[in-house]
């Protein structure tokens, strides 16, 4: 097998853009990735357009790939829409990179739009809750249509009771979620393309209104629109270019367990594959993208991949280990926390990130000596269970 | 690279289900594949879902393939869902076809699943219309909020001015597209999964209702739900399986040209790709599954194919060369305009049709020396060129 790269990848500033459709914002992306490549779009063999939630927003359903490119140039080759909620991005970064490792083709693009915004938020609510079984789980289809509060069943449900199983079990605090929050708002007044920029405290963090205890909200992501896109392909077409390329060293898609339980959580099982793929170790990272979609997910996640040990998130995080300037930054762009999280476009954001850092391209949040970053995203619920992880390792 | 097979196809019987989900009814072709072949759910190391429309009709939005799968026993392996409108099973069984010939599995699932059939029909016609490009067809949009007849854009301002363009260009007659609603009408009486199996005259046909000059109802499509799965597999794991091989001789899909205008048909180019895979000509052809969405499609699909001379399907239709028994027997099935027409599901129901012929399991509608099938999808619309479209060849 060869070697796949990532040559260039391009994001537009997420936020709210309540008057576009997805299609319209991954055309961006594609745009000024085409601008600042500048490679022909003949050179394109095939495109991976990753999506999951925004046909309900923006109604726009089942060809979405296709119309953000109608006007590039880019036409005549097989074009994939994937969806895995919000791994779907990394998910057709995994069959890009599959296609080059096989030879199949040299050059690919790979893009990440959607939109989790919507004026009226009970139809964000009602996109996401799409993202779980929506058979078992036809209560809170009725509580959505009814006239009550448009709660996000991920925050109210799913991550509230896991945030407080965790606080329990490690003896991390309230205060810690905070400074999650905290570091990664810091972070993202850093990046000109993330959502929310302003610094805050961790008072001001406490003091916000309780989604559901532990959980205040702003320890839980935005609803954001966002598009990122990426020109995928093997060294050889990788030189022609003449662009700084950055090797995915692995890339790995599992599904959950749903019918064994969760004693081996999904999520461990993944990256010990990505990490097996990528012939390197968890102290070989030197910054991580991780989906934090509450305060909490990020320090179960880093304990899950194995970049902390389990219930020591808190030490790492207290001695700005996981900040800029320390030993491993986590969410270096803001996270989903601040960065915003639209959906599939999620995961973009985060290969985004670490392409942007391992080209040295981080300005004033550049990581140094930045070699080897590791994204992880997790997508959709099916019985407790991510029905999508993803672990995808870019190394320069 | 290596050769990809089917080694086994299953569908469940297609129609209207207004009280289940797509995931529900693809957890029933999955379970009926697993029973029939008798594989160990182990042994499948992917799984690739292809689904389009049922987001709008039962809610499920980013996983449906995983909801199938959940109670499956098939876990703990890479789940993609694919889209692409209607040819979004042949793009799943593309992606698939490419793992195996790369060496990357063994052993996979494909998946189709959809719904289209809603007890409110304008929800159907919003699902079918977000395959267009929704900003540009905003006039649309607003049209099927309105309180007029919830009619499909398809059938009442592509299909029926392409009809009208056809008949007026090539001398066919109304009768012809009845003809092509009988003939794939009495294909379906002989087929258990089809939708509509009642034989009708082509007196029957001119006499239903006008959906839009020169179109009738019985010349279109109807709205369905269904589901099929396929064991994906090399020769070398086929082998082990025992069970009677398929070959994937071609598989293509490509997008439109719509900033190039319509002189090369997508169709036309694709197909020109897939005989170069197969190593074969349109001669070479036993039995075709086309996309009759509307009767005229399947005239103008096999002409743009090249299994009849531009202008001549009429010829090939009126001396029965298409109908079950003829030299080149198209829609053995029953089609989309009876079989039905479920999205996403209707390409794998085309391969299963494919599949079944190919191993002798046609039953009373087996075409006799039947080697080579192929199957034309085509999804989506941008531009007026299809969006996506896929052609796959099968040979045993």
């Amino acid at each position: 097998m060869g070697k796949a790269y990532i040559a260039a990848a391009s994001m537009i500033p997420f936020g709210k853009y309540p008057d576009r459709t997805a299609s319209d914002l991954g055309r961006e992306a594609i745009g000024s990735l085409l601008e600042e490549t500048g490679i022909e779009t003949s050179a394109i063999e095939a495109v991976y357009a990753g999506r999951a939630f925004s046909s309900h927003i923006d109604g726009q359903v089942a060809v979405p790939g296709q119309v953000a490119l109608a006007a590039s140039g880019i036409c005549d080759v097989p074009v994939f829409n994937i969806d895995n909620a919000c791994a779907a991005c990394p998910s057709a970064l995994h069959l890009a990179t599959q296609a080059i490792r096989a030879g199949q083709y040299e050059a690919v693009m790979v893009i990440g739009m959607d939109k989790l915004y919507a004026t009226d938020r009970r139809r964000s609510m009602r996109a996401l809750f799409g993202a779980m079984d929506v058979e078992k789980m036809a209560w809170m289809s009725e509580a959505l249509d009814g006239d009550g509060k448009a709660g996000s069943i991920f925050m109210e449900h799913y991550y509230a009771r896991i945030a407080r199983e965790y606080l329990k079990n490690t003896g991390a605090t309230e205060r810690d979620l905070a400074r999650i929050a905290v570091k990664n708002r810091k972070h993202a007044s850093l990046n000109a393309v993330a959502q929310y920029r302003k610094p805050m405290t961790e008072e001001e963090v406490l003091a916000s209104p309780v989604v559901a205890e532990p959980l205040r909200t702003l320890m839980c992501s935005p609803l954001t629109d966002g598009a990122a896109a990426f020109l995928v392909c093997s060294e050889n077409a990788g030189k022609t270019f003449g662009l700084p390329l950055v090797e995915v060293a692995a890339s790995v898609v599992r599904s959950g367990m749903p019918q064994r339980g969760t004693a081996d959580p999904v999520l461990a099982r993944a990256s010990a594959r990505a990490f097996e793929e990528a012939s390197i170790g968890p102290e070989d990272v030197d910054l991580a993208e991780v989906h934090d979609a509450s305060a909490v997910a990020e320090m179960i996640a880093i304990e899950e991949i194995g970049l902390a040990p389990a219930g020591e998130a808190k030490r790492l995080l207290r001695d700005g280990d996981t900040a800029l300037g320390g030993r491993i930054p986590v969410n270096s762009s803001g996270g989903l926390l601040s960065r915003g999280h639209p959906g599939a476009a999620t995961g973009a954001a985060q290969l985004v990130e670490l392409v942007w850092q391992l080209q040295e391209r981080g300005g004033d949040r550049q990581v140094e000596k930045a070699r080897v970053g590791l994204a992880q995203s997790s997508g959709g619920l099916v019985a407790d269970e991510a029905a999508a992880t993803a672990i995808t390792i870019l190394r320069r």
